[in-house]
């Protein structure tokens, strides 16, 4: 039966979108559940997928995310573009402190964490590369937020902020100053805001447009002292040379979208 | 006019399959014409692509592949999931020599490099992240070729196999002997023959039914003399350290397809 191109694009993107970092092998009918199509449907449409290499089946017949599509998506500039420009940055970082470092950018109003070098010692973290968290709260999201546009603040301010620990700003009449503060100091600290354990310095990453793209952070343990004003300067150093490498050549201060 | 279910299927995946590392960025154009579609059919297609995040649309209008599908890529075991494994182990190497670390799988009758740390002074390598290569050049690659199943030895081996340098093996008579020692010794060593003035040592990782998943290595620059024990044990004891981390406990000797 011949159908609507429309309808199968958005089943074949249904059926992508099915696995999860929780569920990143499912059987058919898993598949099927999950993407919200028929069994026979999910059988000729995963077959063309595995068939190109979007899917791929294991030993046991399950199908995975392929090896083909990783590939493609590889060349995701917002991802990966930024990720091989930043890695010698993050690298440094890592040798220099042998802790948690981070690049996030943001998608609408969450933040996708695309590189985290994990040192083995270090204090955990919640992150996976791949994975969303929200805005308000770690030290990266911080400095994605208050760099946002207008609107994209206010969206994200007139949602019910979840509360991670006691210190989590989740009243937008103590973010925003916080977020102005941000812009205004040029790098975040998130202070036992996500754990009750741990302390993130966040700095922007500047395009070629002087637009904020990215940010990068240091994760540690938290301390009762404030962290040491060498940390930030580790930080906001590695974020410099992030933005030198992605083509930011501008003298002036970082141009938020809303400044 | 409806059209065909596996048409469309078809024509999706030939759009993402249109951008490449030389070509990330597209215009419209340039998008139906690789993808081999009609430029209303690409614009169409496109359009719900960038609806649900499969590709992102930039300032200019061009398209690129997007942020959502790079997170679905993120759930690619084979791709993902190893190099999660394997980051700390890569990290450790390259923290130790400074020099580049690679990680790779095998794709059919080629390579894909899978993650690649490169340090700033090392010795420039041709790789790339989410790149191909060929099996029969590389330290990877040999130690992939070596332990890959007898058909897909065959099938290299049948095909005229590219020189890299005077000391690229292209021969079948040559390359079978170098595969059955680079399995009785359980490393690979590619002595400047891809490039004049780099030597990679190479291992295989294994995974948790005891066969080769992946190949990990050090390239190094090229030097007169043999490389030293301590080098090759470096290599092989991260190897083991990945191999342990993706659940391989065997204490057998590394078991391959061929043996």
């Amino acid at each position: 039966m011949p159908s609507d191109g429309s309808s199968v694009t958005a089943k074949v993107l249904a059926l992508l979108g099915a696995f999860t970092a929780d569920a990143p092998e499912l059987t058919l009918s898993e598949l099927a559940r999950r993407a919200g199509v028929s069994l026979p449907t999910a059988h000729r449409r995963a077959a063309e997928l595995v068939t190109w290499g979007a899917l791929e089946r294991t030993a046991e017949g399950r199908y995975r995310i392929g090896l083909r599509l990783w590939e493609i998506a590889a060349l995701a500039p917002r991802a990966h573009g930024l990720r091989e420009a930043a890695l010698p940055f993050l690298e440094d970082l890592y040798v220099v402190t042998r802790q948690n470092v981070q690049l996030a950018v943001r998608e609408g109003l969450e933040l996708v964490f695309v590189e985290r070098i994990a040192g083995r010692g270090a204090v955990p973290v919640l992150t996976r590369v791949g994975g969303r968290f929200t805005l308000h709260a770690t030290g990266v999201g911080l400095v994605l937020l208050a760099h946002a546009p207008a609107q994209v603040q206010e969206a994200v301010l007139a949602n019910p902020l979840p509360r991670y620990t006691d210190r989590t700003l989740t009243d937008p009449s103590s973010l925003r100053p916080a977020l102005a503060a941000i812009r205004a100091q040029g790098y975040a600290i998130s202070d036992r805001m996500v754990t009750p354990d741990a302390l993130s310095v966040a700095a922007p990453v500047l395009g070629r447009a002087g637009t904020v793209q990215a940010a990068v952070s240091l994760v540690v343990t938290a301390a009762d002292d404030a962290p040491t004003r060498a940390l930030i300067n580790v930080v906001r150093t590695a974020a410099r040379g992030i933005s030198r490498a992605l083509g930011y050549t501008h003298p002036n201060p970082v141009r938020s979208f809303t400044g």
